[in-house]
């Protein structure tokens, strides 16, 4: 059986994996970038954007995990676009042409719309569904390789809670947000089920590993 | 002049410094005794209740500094006693007859009572006043030593929001406690005033400390 992950989420000291307000401008809301630049100064974020360099350390070791193994993602409909995307008939995501999933995606919303055939082999499917029932969509889609499941909060949230994830990936970075959407409201005594892993890093990040005991 | 510092508070992934409810019997409630085990482990904790062994290592070495240079200590009324406490004139704190402190120890509550002199060297004075004032009192008595400010988790919210405070170290534990005080109301952009840095170690747990910017 696949196995279904969740890779890079960022989160504040306080648990906050994105500020607010979130808008076309400002994606994180008043988090802007700073949950994410840990990222941008590794190899694995320079490959994917096309451009040299970049560190090829403890972060970058983390990072690249994001991208290897999986036939399929699932995202919320935060993630895809900015409040009101359901509303344009024209928005196929915030990724250009070519997105980075390269995978059948599935997008989680109350709005379905027919599918829409990116490049690179990414396919945005729009799904009205349970947690549950979203996951035995994308396994099917999956070819027998994982399924990320790629946020954002509210959306990873929902999947740890109902049991459905064997690894978790986060990134706390040392910031105090205040406000935005906190990764860990519902999840009281996820110790329980996971074995829990802390590796801080020169950057000032700590990645908090989760892994499902079997 | 004398710095100001926080030692050894520990708290959840989701900063929970205490659980609920906090009672006699379980002073940190739901939380019980798992915010501190990894101390437990530590020479540090071994020598202070004159017990042989512990661990040596990084753990060990910050959970130290608690004890070095200083002259006094301020503690909010949930650290002092169990709930009602106040209602006992009998009543002289957690610690027996020799508490832990070694120094004059004020206690802020809005029920003032005469002072306590303990063996050992600790004094326990009772104020009903702002952090700035109590500050002033603890700094009188310390000669020149460092204040330690002693929790619980809402008098060192209150400080630090105050900007009194010079350093804060925190634990954090890898448990999801979902409930209780939390640590990070109110101090939305820490990272502004504090150079913050992250430790992990073999225990488990992730060291904060947050040095404050001269």
């Amino acid at each position: 059986m696949s196995d279904v992950r969740i890779h890079n989420l960022a989160i504040s000291l306080d648990g906050f994996a994105t500020g607010e307000p979130q808008t076309a401008e400002a994606p994180f809301g008043h988090a802007g970038e700073r949950l994410h630049e840990w990222m941008f100064a590794t190899r694995f974020w320079n490959e994917m954007v096309g451009a040299p360099g970049g560190t090829a350390g403890a972060d970058n070791a983390f990072a690249t995990l994001h991208g290897h193994g999986f036939g399929a993602e699932i995202m919320g409909a935060n993630k895809f676009g900015p409040p009101g995307w359901q509303d344009d008939p024209d928005w196929t995501g915030w990724w250009g042409s070519d997105p980075p999933f390269h995978t059948p995606t599935f997008v989680l919303t109350h709005r379905p719309r027919p599918s829409i055939e990116m490049e690179g082999g990414t396919t945005f499917h729009f799904l009205d569904a349970t947690p549950a029932e979203a996951l035995r969509r994308a396994r099917e889609a999956a070819g027998g390789l994982d399924v990320r499941i790629g946020g954002g909060p509210t959306v990873v949230r929902d999947f740890v809670r109902e049991g459905l994830v064997d690894h978790m990936h986060l990134v706390q970075v040392p910031i105090v947000l205040g406000r935005g959407v906190r990764i860990w409201d519902g999840l009281e005594a996820l110790e329980t089920t996971y074995d829990i892993e802390a590796t801080s890093t020169s950057s000032g990040v700590t990645h908090l590993t989760f892994t499902r005991r079997r």
